[in-house]
């Protein structure tokens, strides 16, 4: 008995060691960012795939951090031809991320196949943006670099063997049986055999984030044009359409920056020419130039399924997958001469002639429209490493487009995944519930994507103004009523509400263009969650700390529940949208002083405020000598070199200091230097306003005009 | 050029040659069922997992069938570690089968993951028993052998290459743009470098169903006393209690037949110590013999997670997963120390003193109240071929238990797979619409398994009746109320209609016996889809053929659409539930006549009728020529040797022959041929009826008692 127990004891010990890989290897490849490889990782991957690099110079910016964990605690093995990837978790310890959720904020808890498709109301890890990046309260992200599906338990999976293992508990008599037992580990099952992953310090969450979108290049900074209004047109409307479409604009006085045209500009779709219909666009060369010649600019629809009617058919067959999509082939991204026939004629007579960006549809999936899994590419990439990543090369590829020329886009996309941060694309969907879209544009901080919750057809007035508001405090204020026929204009009762808010995200672009920069040059991301700001966190944990009477603390309430119908919009705003039917909400205002954005007044701090907003407002709040350099209510973001006189609005108390951003806001100078931030700095004193901004640079772009600056609180 | 274009054509044909396998070489293992391997199959499997061979003597009584589909059209590739699978399908053909589904009869164009998983409310794979099985209406079958998560595209993706492509459409012109184009395949993604995989014969997509059964060990045959009623009680009830319930049945005079224990007959559950708890259980044995000795049966719940404070924890620790479930060890089932340990504790004290079965719970997962995929077992089977069979190990070694004692058993459990047709289990799970769970019933005739619709809470008499109908005609007579602690009698004003149909289910105990004999011998599956119904499927093809005008035509309207509400009930009964705020109904006859269950008048053939049965009736139609064997209307069912009187129940017109099947009714001496079908003719001579029936034969059971023939339609 005892010689047999030895030899099992020997068997375990030696299946124990073979399990285990050896002591992983820690490379710092950046500031802050460390790398590991287990295994074998494959060739193609999301850094791959996107084949950007690093923005080095923002990262040495940041200040230096220390390896966030235990790194014995962090577990790598290769089992049956699967990575098994483990982190430790703390208790109270929160978790976002793993990608564009709609539903939910925090993430501990949760089992997630990441998956590159359409969303469909539920977080199961089934997104447009799965992105394998998750974010700690604790100050630090973790990266997984795979093109696969990765099965994650985000504190869900309970070790036998774990060293804080969960209160075992009886069912039978104990009424808080907890059926999700406390689990102290991430797990993420990689099925390939090897990866490469990454630790990013802090030490605070939103240093974790800067650092991994800084790592993906930092994030994208659209031309000016792309901040403000576009329209998309009905899917049959001809050039005369288009036109008519401006000038109502124009006519009616509401802004247009981009117009957007559907399916129909081509001959055939679904699938594609890619080519004008004769009849409908005769002349688009002159069509565009005379909408340019009036500032505002076309951007076409496009999936990448090629027609068997479009010119390229045939030269770009050997080139394309096994498998088709409505009839349509495949181009194989990954092989050099599919990209030539594709990019080729999205260049040809469309960029050529000033078409200013695509909207990229259906490369995200719901599965039934795209290729199968057992679909295959010459290229030798597998389906499933095309579906994660083929987002991401359709923005990568149709980008290079416009660098070539030296010139921005800003265009639409249903799929990205990590490595996109810094492709101008903004991520849409076929879903369209408010309070979710709200939800994604607090978790597209997290994943390194844009996201714009659009509006379209809207059933009441008050839904139209709700939906309108949300949208001109974000990445796109997008109206994309096409197949309803809405218009600004629709409901005669709201139209100077839909007008006023309208004008404000026209007057707003100083700001929101310093935001992207900061996005750019900082990895800040313009559009982001409570949770990253200073004095929530904090609040939050509260929760974890005691056991509280709700019934007695209201405040204690709020924060135990998730927040996710509030968010940060740039360095000093926080947006709490209204939803149709609702007639007051609940803010929370973390620590610190905060100011009505319309009024200045103060409106408080630390705490949970109960507002009654009008229809005619959206509540926002303005952090305590916060700065929001105005421009002006124009119908057309201005052009290159055209100077705009600047109201520099500051609120509350306390000096404040902000870096405007300024450039030629269509190039890519920046990129050569050909930037300058600009340093803001207003106070109060003795009850009047001192105001300054440093001198703008030498030989620097400068679109600034006259400067005058208003107290807001008084 | 010319010299370029050729080596592209040597490369392109390379890759054709190296991507498509060698001709697949087809075994005929069984009569009409045809074996074929690709790749390196991996040693664990469906099969192996269930450990239950063909039953060859079943499968040699089928008449012999050809192989169905040309060869050279199923194709069978390893790519990037996979095995991509492809059977052709033609214009028309229809698929049913790929597991349990819920809401979907017809999975053409369908796209699964077949996946063990509590069933979530979408027909996407993730159910109880996601057997990898399908049939055609062109009368085949095809069978992947794979325990892993199989993608499946069930006529839904679609080759650039392919022989039958779809139309191309312009979705800008064409009002019927379809966004499911045709498809001439199913594809099959095997994620493992290699598979067994059979192919079917029929000629019909009946005998392909049979064979399936067959070759996996022919359908289970229950006890006698598994047909009849069983009732779960509260969990928390004691000994007393238990006695209580019997006493109330049988004073009330409803019929019972065993009794299920939900968690509390244990000292501690969620995890659980498979232990009585001795306040409420002290003397477990006695209460097993007083109740037997009333004919009532005991039943346990379990789950297999096992409690710190079970007796078996320490000794089992070292054969469990590397991750717990409720803070509880999982058994690795693949090792025969778990297996001796967690089987040893089931039988002890319970299958020895006289326990009939096990209700097996929690083994299907809703993944966040299972193992990850990332747990190992001391085994080496990985979490995921572990997930798809542990319900089937379970089913396995626990009816082992009970024929090492040559005594049937009949059970609850809540995941099977593809090999678990003969482990006589009924699948049951905690989502209730009745409407689904009727649709189960039907696809759990393709998929090898059983299904309960069981009863449990419900808010008015009406829908108590509407559920206890439709319970009455299925494998297992389930009341699962302990939650809401309704009782049959607990809605007075329908008690007379309840207690007329659970005696119902007595008197027909015969009839169902000999339909599950039919399911173990003949693997004809004793509920099942009105399309393995002769004389159905030719008339949804109907549909196929013609554009109908369905104004002028409502038969080919009701043709049209999925039959997913009515169901064969054995060899003669056609069973149309109503459900909870129905007054009227459509039910389709195939063609033929058929009979009222209840009058035997005529109800029509080849047709629609649209009926408004009264809240007394669940409407039942028999066939022309149609025999029910009737017993008495007992409130057990009778013990091995116990003889009963027989009301031979003969409708319609033509001359009717049964097979009445008999044997000792609970043990598995049928098994060595103590068992006999009796052939009972009966016709209708000068509006006389003429009936016999073959006389019992020597030396083998018999429960037949005194006989009288009923002529139902005058």
């Amino acid at each position: 008995m005892k010689f047999k127990k030895y030899i099992f004891l020997s068997f375990a010990l030696f299946l124990t060691l073979s399990l285990h890989a050896r002591q992983t290897n820690w490379v710092e490849v950046e500031p802050g960012i460390w790398k590991a490889v287990i295994g074998k990782p494959e060739p193609y991957n999301l850094l791959t795939a996107s084949g950007v690099g690093p923005y080095h110079e923002g990262l040495t910016k940041l200040k230096p951090a220390e390896f966030p964990l235990s790194k014995n605690e962090i577990t790598a093995k290769i089992i049956d031809g699967k990575t098994y990837l483990r982190f430790p978790l703390d208790r109270g310890e929160q978790l976002y991320g793993f990608g564009l959720n709609f539903k939910t904020v925090n993430q501990r808890g949760r089992i997630l196949e990441l998956h590159v498709d359409h969303y469909n109301g539920s977080d199961n890890g089934r997104t447009h943006s799965p992105t394998p990046f998750y974010v700690s309260s604790k100050g630090y992200g973790i990266f997984i670099n795979s093109a696969r599906y990765l099965k994650v338990y985000a504190g869900a999976a309970v070790r036998r063997d774990s060293k804080n293992p969960p209160v075992v508990q009886d069912r039978n008599t104990d009424p808080d049986w907890n059926p999700h037992p406390y689990s102290d580990g991430v797990e993420i099952l990689v099925p390939a055999e090897g990866v490469e992953f990454y630790v990013i310090g802090g030490p605070t969450a939103m240093n974790a984030v800067q650092r991994f979108n800084l790592f993906n290049g930092g994030g994208c900074l659209p031309p000016r044009w792309g901040l403000g209004f576009t329209q998309r047109l009905e899917r049959m409307t001809d050039a005369s359409g288009v036109a008519a479409e401006a000038k109502a604009f124009e006519d009616k006085g509401y802004p247009l920056d981009f117009i957007g045209l559907e399916p129909g500009w081509q001959s055939k779709s679904y699938p594609n020419t890619f080519e004008w219909d004769a009849k409908r666009f005769p002349e688009p060369e002159k069509l565009v130039k005379e909408m340019l010649h009036k500032n505002i600019r076309l951007n076409l629809w496009i999936n990448p399924y090629v027609s068997p009617d479009a010119p390229i058919y045939k030269k770009i067959l050997p080139y394309t997958a096994s498998h088709t999509v409505w009839a349509g082939l495949v181009p194989d991204l990954k092989t050099d001469s599919a990209r030539k026939f594709l990019f080729g004629t999205l260049e040809k007579n469309k960029i050529d002639i000033g078409i200013s960006g695509y909207k990229i549809d259906e490369v995200d999936g719901g599965d039934s429209y795209l290729w199968p899994d057992l679909a295959t590419f010459p290229s030798g990439i597998p389906a499933e490493q095309m579906r994660q990543t083929y987002g991401l090369l359709m923005q990568r590829y149709t980008t290079e487009l416009y660098q070539k020329r030296n010139l921005r886009t800003y265009g639409l996309v249903r799929a990205s995944n990590a490595g996109g941060v810094s492709f101008p694309y903004v991520i849409y969907n076929d879903y369209y519930n408010h309070q979710d879209f709200i939800t994604a544009l607090i978790n597209s901080g997290f994943s390194g994507v844009l996201w714009t919750p659009e509006v379209r057809a809207s059933n009441l007035p008050e839904e139209w103004v709700r939906r309108f508001q949300s949208n001109v405090f974000s990445p796109m204020a997008m109206i994309n009523a096409w197949a309803s026929g809405t218009k600004p204009w629709t409901f005669p009762e709201v139209a100077p509400i839909i007008k006023r808010f309208a004008l404000l995200r026209m007057q707003m672009m100083p700001y929101w263009y310093s935001e992207f920069a900061r996005y750019h040059f900082e990895g800040i991301p313009p559009f982001r969650a409570m949770n990253l700001e200073p004095g929530f966190q904090d609040l939050v944990s509260v929760k974890e700390a005691k056991n509280l009477n709700l019934e007695e603390n209201p405040y204690a309430k709020a924060i135990t529940s998730e927040i996710k119908d509030q968010y940060m919009a740039g360095e000093n705003l926080l947006v709490a949208p209204m939803f149709t039917g609702q007639k007051s909400r609940k803010v929370i205002l973390p620590a610190g002083k905060w100011f009505d954005f319309y009024t200045g007044k103060y409106a408080g701090g630390g705490e949970v405020i109960n507002i009654t907003p009008g229809l005619d407002q959206i509540p926002v709040y303005v952090k305590d000598g916060g700065i929001i350099p105005m421009g002006k209510p124009l119908l057309h973001a201005p052009k290159a070199g055209e100077k705009v006189d600047l109201e520099i609005r500051y609120y509350g108390t306390k000096p404040g200091e902000y870096k405007l951003y300024d450039d030629d806001g269509e190039t890519f100078n920046y990129q050569k230097g050909d930037y300058s931030f600009r340093t803001i700095k207003v106070s109060k004193v003795n009850g009047k306003l001192l105001g300054s901004i440093s001198k703008a640079e030498k030989n620097k772009p400068n679109s600034v005009g006259k400067i005058t600056y208003k107290m807001m609180t008084l």
